[in-house]
């Protein structure tokens, strides 16, 4: 279909009185008796076009000024430019097709205000909404922040398998997947399940995370990220966990934990800039309707040098201020979210990094630090949230790392090839993950993660 | 750790003298007594760089010129500038520091040829081979041509999600994905699997295409893609087939079947394009190794007019010569790959497009033709591979759609929503699908999925 796409009208606009011909979906009419006026969208921009038509020259005038909202149009008409409206120049219509009826009374979208919590329940029809255009199209855009910022500073995007027979953490909770007949189950002679006539002829499931992968691909590759889906079966009913999410899993051979973090702090300042450039429509609407005080949050972030503490420094730091947590801390505990906020948004003002976490209350695979008590781990706090990227060196000694998965009752078997990574041509490296709707979040102002997947598979059921 | 990285001496080379430090692996050694050389390379580029050492200044000489292929190490030395070596410089040792040992007695990787068969038992090492650095490093690349030729022209970035209650196609193979604990199976009182008691209360499968997410989205954003993990639980032991494989699904509002062929032929040629000039080594190696006449074939590609012809008239010129071929063709059956290159090597000698095929072998939702026999769905043909790209206009008639579901038995209730898009400002609508894999094998040559896959999940298992 010949048509004149509306973005384009607004970067590069005709001069006064061309004929374009726009398609797009109305979503907003309103009739003055023999002149109307329609916002139109073709959803590749924030923006409507309005177009003016009238009774005089439409001969379906009627028609078209009581169709129903979203009806999807063809017009054909004159651009005026109107430097003195609100919007910079409108279509005045010769003519007006309807693509498409939208019947009012059958349509679930109604132009009131409606609670996302009754958009959720129709995630095929919310992206026609300005929220969730908005929050998707500023997905889109981020994600492809993301894809330029590794890929401009010669990362190579590694595709980890989603299919696996290990478990990254040695604890998350994983889907099993599997093609037997759950209603005729094949059993071995002890009852169990007989994997050994699944698909893979094991027992299979969705990863948690792509890090053991891509920490073998760094040692070819040099730098390398993740970003795909991600599982977890987690019965959390909460507005931040979801089952299936994204992760960018970046990982970076001759690197430590002060590596992790420039790039952390790099890519983190670059989205937010990409974001801000890019959807700046999208921005203004979050920061007037969702989240008063988003940009300037994410302009402080994008402009500041993030701190860095050690978690030991932190400790004592909150210590103080004990009074004021429900959780009090001290040495040796995980820091809760009010604490990771209070460090970030009273004490630094700005992002920080809390570095050096005890060995205990983190991964097996981090790097153990000379004092024998912490690993040389670092998590990523920004204001509003909390944590936002964890990361750490991984351990590069074959003998610490066995001694550590000893120590914990891993089974060393199962990660043989994990293992043999420092065994051939190790080297120090580090890396870290970022949870993409997290990170969605953080730039949108939503609140919750189902409003920031477009299809969200939760706790909550689909 | 403070070092140079090897791609970026040779993007911007420092002057002749200059003192770097650079970080890598030996991917050889020689050593001529009291001279040796490495290959380094820190996977950042396809390029190794030299490295010349000398026994008269370091004192560890014999330890390096003995250590085995693939250890780690850390240079220091002189960049010297040598415009009539095959390289353009070397970097001549001042020190030289084992990282990490690679004991050739144990490493699995040898120097000599290693057979695809023999590299596929070990995909955690198989990447730091010149072949399979090249294939994923393109692969990499590649993936960002793509995000780059949808972002720059006005597509969102739609995730389809991967948990899926439906399927497309009404009849692939999925997989299950489940929490039920398959030891200790809950059972509803007719004797079967108790899905109300899984994770979502009801059986849930990975997807097999996120076509009919696409298409809700594309009726908000106007154009978007899809680029994400796809699932087949098809037993299929051939070339082609994986289990879990990367899929591109662009869906396309107010876009008919030959809108859809000029989006399809212009991302294809993008991405020859960006390849061909973003990994010139890596490309020259396939040439060289894999396929010779690659580079020549994907330049014909890349310079051509796609040629378009209805499947009815290239079943008249196949059958002209159906002596030629193992399986007949007439009017009806679908064609195979031996006539699709027959079409696009023989006759056109170049891509070409099969346009309206009869609507008995293809899927539900293709847009029917007035002549009542065929569909509006095309696909795209390629010389030394046959179909590279499926797709078609899709029905958008909520008449004619309801009354193909019902012909073929489907269950209307199942795709409520999906009809729905027909009711709520339909428009005419395109889109397709590109297997990411197939994509890779045609730009790099290779001829089975399993290398073009980084961690390959297939019928052959993992």
């Amino acid at each position: 279909m010949e048509r004149t796409e509306i973005a384009a009208l607004y970067k590069d606009t005709p001069a006064d009185g061309t004929v374009v011909t726009v398609c797009g979906w109305a979503k907003n009419i309103r009739d003055s008796k023999n002149i109307g006026f329609i916002a139109l969208s073709d959803g590749g921009c924030f923006k409507t076009l309005q177009v003016v038509f009238e009774a005089a020259k439409l001969s379906n005038y009627e028609e078209v000024a009581h169709t129903g909202l979203y009806s999807s149009l063809k017009v054909t008409g004159r651009l005026i430019l109107t430097p003195e409206a609100k919007q910079p120049f409108e279509v005045n219509a010769d003519s007006i097709e309807i693509l498409g009826d939208c019947p009012a009374e059958e349509y679930p979208l109604q132009k009131k205000k409606m609670s996302m919590e009754y958009l959720r329940t129709m995630p095929t029809l919310r992206p026609r909404t300005n929220t969730f255009n908005a929050v998707f199209r500023v997905r889109s855009v981020a994600a492809y922040a993301i894809h330029r910022f590794f890929q401009e500073n010669g990362f190579v995007y590694a595709h980890s398998p989603l299919l696996t027979a290990s478990d990254c953490e040695g604890a998350g909770e994983m889907f099993r997947v599997t093609t037997l007949d759950l209603d005729n189950l094949p059993k071995t002679e002890e009852g169990k399940a007989d994997y050994s006539q699944d698909f893979f002829g094991k027992p299979v499931n969705l990863t948690v995370s792509g890090q053991l992968e891509a920490e073998a691909m760094a040692m070819a590759f040099g730098k390398v990220y993740t970003f795909g889906p991600t599982f977890r079966a987690e019965k959390s009913f909460t507005t931040r966990h979801a089952a299936e999410f994204w992760m960018i899993e970046p990982e970076m051979a001759f690197c430590d934990l002060a590596g992790y973090m420039d790039v952390a702090e790099a890519m983190t300042k670059y989205v937010i800039r990409y974001v801000l450039d890019n959807c700046p429509d999208e921005m203004d609407f979050f920061n007037k309707f969702i989240d008063k005080g988003l940009i300037e949050r994410l302009e402080l972030v994008a402009n500041s040098d993030f701190g860095r503490v050690s978690y030991t420094e932190a400790v004592e730091i909150l210590k103080k201020n004990n009074k004021k947590f429900q959780y009090p801390v001290e040495w040796g505990v995980d820091i809760q979210t009010e604490h990771e906020r209070y460090l970030t948004e009273v004490v630094y003002k700005k992002p920080v990094f809390v570095t050096d976490y005890p060995k205990e209350i983190k991964s097996f695979y981090m790097k153990q630090n000379p004092d024998g008590k912490t690993v040389a781990a670092a998590d990523m706090l920004v204001p509003g949230i909390g944590e936002l990227i964890g990361g750490s060196q991984r351990e590069e000694s074959y003998e610490k790392l066995a001694a550590r998965m000893d120590g914990l009752g891993l089974d060393k078997a199962a990660y043989d090839w994990y293992l043999d990574l420092r065994k051939f041509g190790g080297v120090e490296h580090a890396g870290f993950g970022v949870g993409f709707e997290r990170l969605l979040m953080y730039l949108t102002g939503v609140q919750n993660i189902r409003d920031v997947l477009p299809f969200p598979r939760t706790a909550y059921g689909f």
